[in-house]
């Protein structure tokens, strides 16, 4: 079996520099859904067959297993399809995919697939509300397809007729490779039209099986913006939903946004609002609360992430305290029971278990051994304008508020270092350490006193 | 009148180690929304027979004024109503409730219990779209209800009837008690089921009253994390309109999570994407920006909540600003015009009228007089890693940036401290106090130079 | 032709302080939106009947180009419409407008004025599918209005139909000012109705013409919050689908709120959730993530917005970096290549090209110079208590972590200061400055012990 994916289009009603199969839709182009249902059918070869802008999509999908094929020039359909067939053996199933149709699932291709054979096609059909500009599916009295006709051939009777062509093929290589050939492109466009070898299949004598898709959705193209934001509320519904039938409580479905692999283990709770993405793993009774934003990470069982967090390819351990307005950064390792809080940034960085930063804190380059208590207005002085250094902090140690430490630096297990201090030297355990003037009082002191306003910008504060 | 609760349900499609009963609606378990409504029939006693999870269920309910009944095997409906008849008169109407069926409301109830007497019990009943798998309500020419029947045993016309049976229950306590001694468990599932007492009270000579439910949302059950996310949505627009109602405007009343009770004064403004939780008061021309989340919190006249605020247990007075990017925590007392900006955390501290924290400050466990003016990134640094000590902060005090204010400590009425500074004795009012390191500047110094890249992480800032 | 816009009513059901035709709808009183459709039509005059809370609608809109006409005592639409005929011409067309029907598209008010002159008038209609207690258009056999009647007079079959009248009218003004003149008030209400003329205008042989709008939110009025929360919606839909059709990604229409004028380039990506107000230009490739606030502001192309940003009134640059949990306040610019991090807020600042400040900190009124190089918890000490001053920082300068960088300041281009310290003087440029206490390790030093626990508030940290 071989699949043709057709993904040459350029969209002109996307208004886009984006080709339209790179359109992203949960975060990943288009030809990447289509491409995902494709791969678990195991074809011998995938024939991908681009044309506008086909640079960009060979590059976006540089990693893809799949056959690059170039349609020099747009000709329709059936030109596209013929592109792929040198490459096709006589004997293959050949199941003809859309880059810009990327709900399709597995199971229906592989019902269409059951359905094609030497003697007869398959196309995948659809019922519509309204099928106008669409070509009907006939069938007779005993439900067999007869005939597909085209909605300015139809008559009266024909034009009611719900049923559609979605235009999604299996046909046999050999007979298509000939059918293909002997398309014209004498119609109004000029160009080559797939749909064609209906015609020819039946004349022929072959048997055209119509597989019914189940929604509307799974066969949905994407021509504008429009219809990209309904695709994208459709999936992000269907993905709320086999969430929730694992068990997660989603507060609002319509309301969480999933763009990759979530896994969760029991009981876990998403409130309103939030977008996860890439690949995140949610342990037992992980709670997160509402607006936060999750991308590739790992968040494990019992902790509980505060409204408006911001977690990239982090991993968090169990039973801890994340945000509000947390924001943690790639490389970032929380072991088990840590607090991060309010206004904290972690970034490259291993925190021991029960270590707490909970205000107005950036941890960079840092390491924390267990328990430690780090104060607010806390930075990791990381960077001299050239490099970056790493800080390290022994277990139990405790970080007095608004320290300054000029890494490389360490301090030592158990040591406090003063508030307000600038450590640039290493702190040693169990002492204390800090870098302090002295507190003086100036009795001639004056309050200052309010110009005379220049009215000029940055008067107000 | 007595009331009965079957709460012990274990809700497997739930896929969660949570009761049934204790699956979250709006913040708070299924089980005490219907114990709410139930509560204001004035029910001589309200009899919850749980089982499932039965020892969790009571414990989360431990305040509920209800008896607790177990049901010690899961035997059916009409099993678990029995389990609680011992201890109801046999003069009482009994009203049957569920406790997965949470957003019946107080005058459908009421409705119900008055169709109830000696010779009559009362059914709700409610019409669907789709009625399938659901016992039909039979009603003859004069409306009046001849039987219920059964999915299985419906004939064909008795399908199309789109009126069924919801379950919930009234009845005349010594009959009730009667019928249930006498139901059989011969069915598929073994079970005693109390829907078959319509049936033994029809042929009875009783009459069946059926109460139409108005809406199917007010008898929807819940069994699994679709069907709570569904009754989380009807929640939600219940709630907002009623708010909508009451004068308040909500941008969009589908982004609006209510969970509690809100009371808005005159003019409230909330926008879109906020959650409210627990007591929230509102008053005159509060307004509040997107994605905020309140808990438990007053907020006074003419106060402004800019973007993405996170409030709890915290009063805000009249004319305040806060926000955006602003957190105020449990036991925080703001006074009128009180400004706290970006970046802000608030704790356990009373702040007086015009004061001022515009930047990237913590201030906890603190005591600030009037139009104190707090420089950015101040911290009270309250902790000491074993204790906690407050800071107190007279009127008209001004704190430079950056201040490290080490608790217990006071800086009196109108006291300057200097940009910097990190105080760790009492600052005299009046006064300017500070605490400075000497400003030198090296000439022999040179910018540091980039290493070679090591390849290793970290590299990036 | 003349415009006439109602909006004298008080809107009771709003519960709110504020005249009904000032309530918010996309951020701006319904009035304005009425204005804005109206303005386009080149009317020599629009006069603006107002009554109720008529001081707070004049003030409100103290710059609309309108005659304001003051209708004292509310006496009904008619009689509105009759305070502002004294000022229009007899050979004008009089366009009938209603200030809480703000949806109202200039095509079809174009369309109305076309369909009326001296010997027709036009009414505005539209086809409910609930159409109880509105007039109904009733048309004869070739589809020409023969009347409108009233709910109480229609019959049955009257009753059937769908199409109601709107209220909107166009009619000449001579014959308009004669109708109205002989208007009655001999009704349940005791009110003067406007509708009434068109029975005058069909006993004169006028004829009618009903122009059948596309969609009933066209002409929905606002009379309660629920209503206003309704229009809201479909308001968000509309510009939501307008932008999208200018090729604007946006990840989900219905929970974009666009309350202004946005302009986008190629290839822009909103994500969810974000609020537009006011100015909004978008460049090219620009990218907002989630939770977003922008009002009055520009962003040009390839810059990105991470998560939970508030912008206001600001200018960003090409190949900008901003947040997440960035805010930018008015005046401020920033040039290309500038990196705005976490926790940092920037008020009536210049950022030179190329410079970053990334975490935790403050700039005010402070002008960078390109390359600039910002420390996290700097803090642009801009408040003396009494007067505002500027810091200016020169191109490539490193200001260290924990910078109070006291103003008026300067630090010259290519100038290094240490982290922690307090600069309260100009740091020349090229050479390290720094303000710094001596680290010092306090060997006798011991860890403070916890106190009996007091029972008081505050022990939590």
């Amino acid at each position: 079996m071989s699949i043709v994916v057709l993904a040459a289009g350029q969209g002109k009603r996307m208004k886009s520099d984006l080709p339209k199969v790179l359109q992203p839709l949960a975060g990943r182009p288009l030809l990447e859904h289509v491409l995902d249902s494709a791969r678990t059918l195991q074809a011998e070869t995938i024939h991908v067959v681009h044309g506008h802008g086909g640079e960009q999509v060979r590059e976006a999908l540089a990693d893809a297993p799949v056959q690059w094929v170039l349609q020099a020039e747009q000709l329709g359909t059936g030109h596209a399809v013929a592109q792929a067939m040198p490459a096709i053996p006589d004997d293959h199933q050949v199941l003809i995919l859309y880059g810009d149709v990327p709900l399709v699932r597995r199971e229906t291709l592989v019902q269409l697939l059951s359905r094609c054979d030497e003697r007869s096609i398959a196309v995948l059909t659809v019922e519509l509300a309204d099928p106008t500009g669409y070509g009907r599916v006939v069938r007779d009295a005993a439900r067999n397809v007869v005939r597909i006709v085209e909605q300015k051939d139809a008559n009266t009777k024909e034009q009611a007729i719900k049923e559609i062509n979605t235009g999604l093929i299996a046909a046999p290589a050999a007979a298509l490779r000939r059918w293909l050939a002997a398309l014209k492109n004498d119609n109004a466009q000029g160009e080559y039209y797939l749909t064609d070898i209906i015609v020819m299949a039946a004349r022929e004598g072959l048997r055209i099986n119509a597989v019914i898709a189940p929604t509307e959705a799974e066969v949905m193209g994407v021509n504008d913006k429009i219809q990209l934001a309904s695709l994208e509320a459709e999936l992000r519904v269907q993905r709320a939903r086999a969430l929730m039938i694992e068990g997660a409580t989603l507060v609002d479905p319509a309301r969480t946004d999933i763009r990759g692999k979530v896994g969760v283990g029991r009981d876990v709770f998403i409130d309103v609002n939030c977008v996860l993405i890439g690949t995140v793993e949610l342990g037992d009774r992980v709670h997160i609360g509402p607006n936060c934003y999750l991308k590739d990470c790992r968040i494990e069982a019992d902790t509980r992430l505060h409204p408006n967090c911001v977690i990239d390819s982090a991993t968090i351990g169990p039973r801890g305290s994340i945000g509000p307005f947390a924001r943690l950064r790639p490389h970032s390792v929380l072991h088990e029971e840590v607090h991060i809080g309010n206004f904290v940034e972690v970034k490259n960085s291993d925190i021991g278990a029960g270590s707490k930063a909970n205000h107005l804190t950036y941890l960079g380059d840092a390491t924390l051994g267990r328990k430690v208590n780090v104060g607010a207005g806390t930075v990791t002085v990381n960077y001299d304008g050239a490099n970056k250094w790493r800080t390290e902090i022994g277990d139990e140690a405790f970080i007095g508020s608004g320290a300054m430490l000029v890494a490389p630096v360490k301090v030592g297990a158990g040591a406090n270092t003063g508030a307000g201090s600038t450590i640039t030297r290493d702190a040693p355990a169990g002492k204390l350490t800090l870098a302090r003037a002295r507190q003086v009082t100036i009795d001639a002191w004056r309050r200052p006193v309010r110009k005379a306003d220049t009215g000029k910008p940055g008067s107000e504060k």
